[in-house]
């Protein structure tokens, strides 16, 4: 038996957004891994060995699946969302160049899901329907620095923007310092979309103008999208519809 | 009966990217509308009405669908990958809001799809592993200087960048003009892909150090991903694979 590796995306939590690719490899996987709550949303059934890890210990997770693979096992990696949108695809290929000639052999597949950023937008109406830029608001794994300089970047460019991990426990500051910035960058009272835990049940979504956004509106579960200059506000029936124009003119 | 609008995703070809909700939308639809070589992707089935338009009407079949949509028909207007990233979406909001009051309470829904270049993005590992812009190098909708002007600053920022409809038949001397940019500004070698017909039988994966891109590298068919200064590319058993790091060191 030949093993492999596939790296699948389960989307933003609506199992009818999983793509029946994702489904098939599920089904033919002789084990899982991945972040805790990801794993629970796969369903446990005869001759599938589950293996649920904490947040943070992304290389060792993609070492252990690797390892398993390596022995002939058929190990499935799931993401939230996309598994190339900050989130396992890169740490896997990390782990497969640091081990050098060891895995090169091993069948590794992404297969892609509906990231976090494009479920929120479909939900708002089409914030991301112009240039955009996606941004990780976690200090992490990078200078803060290199944060804030993209995002002046991103309002001089006039690039709508979606922003992953806005707001942690640990450090709740960054995104303060985030919003101050484009407050004072923008110069303008655009819509900021505060879309949390889209497509579960505990779904909210929030419009709102840049003058009045707050910290607090954002926790690790919420993506926010940030309007390019031209991004309008239509007022529906049920809620506001957000949208992005596909024009510029001269 | 009351009709309703969804605009829905049909990802990058294979069916097995499309999601279920997607595929129960066109179950429950009265008729599907949206470019030709989209709408033939749809299974004709009694009941169903098929309305491919031609490329570069989108307007008019936004306003067809809303049309059909107030007497009381089930429309799902098809767009390739997204709804969401340079496709209808946007084009059926600029249609609602320049309608006015007419078609404030049609129930309109965008269901997500896998984007071209997060699906290009799978197929070569990992590019767009951290932060990333997505840019439209047509300038039918958008000044050419506006193009130059996002894509300078994108590699300030040191952002991967993907580029949809990279050239055209009848303006391909954009794209030359954009990768001489690149080649300039960059001053590297990072790597760069050529995604063309992702996921379909005509599919192809090119990965060219910048220094040796040329302008007929890429078609309309095609995704470009542009590496940022620390995307590596890693030599496998079956074909090279690109990959960004998560982290961006002090």
């Amino acid at each position: 038996m030949s093993g492999w590796v596939k790296i699948a995306g389960l989307g933003p939590g609506d199992p009818d957004l999983v793509t029946p690719q994702v489904t098939a490899a599920l089904a033919e996987a002789t084990d899982v891994v991945g972040y805790i709550p990801y794993v629970a949303r796969v369903g446990a059934r005869p001759g599938l060995r589950l293996h649920p890890s904490d947040n943070r210990v992304e290389l060792v997770r993609a070492r252990h699946a690797l390892e398993m693979a390596a022995e002939g096992r058929r190990v499935v990696i799931v993401s939230s969302g996309d598994p190339g949108v900050f989130a396992m695809a890169a740490a896997v290929y990390e782990a497969v160049e640091a081990g050098g000639a060891v895995w090169t052999d091993i069948p590794i597949d992404v297969l892609p899901g509906i990231t976090a950023m494009l479920a929120a937008a479909a939900r708002a109406g089409a914030p991301l329907g112009h240039d955009f830029c996606a941004i990780n608001l976690s200090d992490n794994l990078k200078p803060w620095a290199l944060i804030e300089k993209r995002l002046r970047l991103a309002v001089e460019g006039d690039f709508a923007m979606a922003f992953y991990n806005p707001r942690s426990k640990s450090r709740p500051e960054g995104f303060a310092r985030a919003l101050d910035l484009l407050k004072e960058a923008c110069g303008d009272d655009r819509p900021v979309i505060f879309a949390r835990a889209v497509s579960t049940g505990d779904e909210s979504i929030r419009v709102v103008p840049l003058t009045q956004t707050q910290p607090d509106m954002a926790d690790m579960r919420t993506v926010v999208i940030v309007g390019a200059s031209n991004t309008r506000v239509i007022t529906r029936a049920d809620a506001p519809v957000v949208y992005t124009p596909r024009s510029v003119p001269e």
